[in-house]
């Protein structure tokens, strides 16, 4: 996978990822060259015109990695970190967001947050792939995904493992009067039709964000993250 | 201004604002010719050569209008919609987030939240437009923005209004230990280097958000949500 930026690519350098080739741009900047150096002897000089063409002209700031492709993990994985910190599980599920901006944009709050794992569906959702990189700043190196061919059957597994399922819609209840403390999995849907009405339907509990004025949704990935966050908060708060 | 895409063109299309053309591609979806048709007599069709030139070769979808030019308003106006509905003023301030997505996202929040009214920095910020407009899905019809040569000199007015000044930033008071329900106003500082010095000295308090793991920081347009949230929340809570 080709990835760039020098922000993503200084986390990729930080992170423990096996970096395959650099492309650094002959007049790129001192400091961050040496970074680059210092770490990876296998990095190629190369024109701006060369980095265009390989990154189909998106903004690469003069670097281009090629690294190993992203390592989905099982859902067994992200199960057992719970388990073995003994902690509550905290999971995030998405439904068929396809934007993979607002994937690494969640990706990146869901590290923050300290979020367990992310669970989504293979054929509904954006995969791992270089914007989600960039977007999640590097932040992508520290969570584990699962790519998931039956959303509903997850559903009902984290059931039958004592995690409750809040979906994340319009609805009467909202987040704040709900109890976020147990092991909790919060479930987001696709940007343009919410939760699929099956995976709705399986949830334990619809929980929703209060909205005002005429604009009926907040965009996924900020509704993902408010929730994330009022997690955050409720577990937080207990413990201070 | 340059509007384009098919939500946005929407949106404006529900607001009041003035829409002086409106290009529409010669086999754009039936549905959405008509409602365009019966509000916009100025409407022109074109191929999509003519948009993708138009834009820029931006995701238009087949429609572009354009509309008259943002207008800002001024800090009173901002100031006077708290005073006249009794309610506890609600204030983003945003120094320095230069990028179009994120001001264009923290405007959607804003008025899902129920935000009064947006200061920016004149010249330090990123101002409204085509990219604000898209990413806003039209929010920014229903807010009121305000430009503001000195942020600084509008903190101290702000203060002398009587409302706490939040600046949202890495610190040991996390947001969740602060009381949001007086009259509030968060200040989002830029994405690379936060708020700048002097207007944090010049804040009542500086509030942080928990950070987990190895990232340091949450995108600005996604702290600035989960603290216009807590704002939400709070409030909430005790009308509820």
């Amino acid at each position: 996978m080709r990835i760039f930026g020098k922000n993503t690519c200084l986390e990729i350098l930080n992170s423990n990822k096996k970096i395959n080739k650099v492309y650094l741009q002959k007049n790129v900047e001192e400091n961050f060259k040496n970074k680059v150096l210092q770490k990876c002897k296998n990095t190629i000089f190369v024109d701006k015109d060369f980095l265009n063409k390989l990154t189909n002209f998106k903004v690469h700031q003069g670097v281009v990695m090629e690294i190993e492709d992203f390592k989905y993990c099982s859902l067994d994985d992200i199960l057992n970190i719970h388990k073995e910190n003994n902690t509550k599980a905290f999971i995030l599920v998405l439904d068929g967001v396809v934007d993979p901006q607002n994937l690494g944009s969640l990706i990146r709050t869901a590290v923050c947050g300290g979020v367990d794992g992310i669970i989504i569906s293979k054929n509904r959702s954006a995969s791992v792939n270089d914007t989600v990189y960039k977007i999640s700043v590097g932040a992508i190196n520290y969570i584990k995904i699962c790519e998931v061919t039956n959303i509903n059957d997850t559903i009902k597994r984290l059931k039958k493992e004592n995690i409750w399922v809040y979906g994340l819609e319009a609805g009467e209840k909202t987040i704040y009067e709900t109890d976020l403390t147990y092991h909790t999995a919060l479930v987001v849907g696709s940007e343009g039709n919410g939760i699929s009405k099956l995976t709705k339907s399986l949830c334990d509990e619809i929980v929703s964000l209060p909205l005002k004025n005429k604009i009926n949704s907040l965009n996924a990935s900020v509704a993902g993250a408010v929730a994330i966050y009022e997690v955050v908060r409720q577990r937080h708060s207990r413990v201070v």
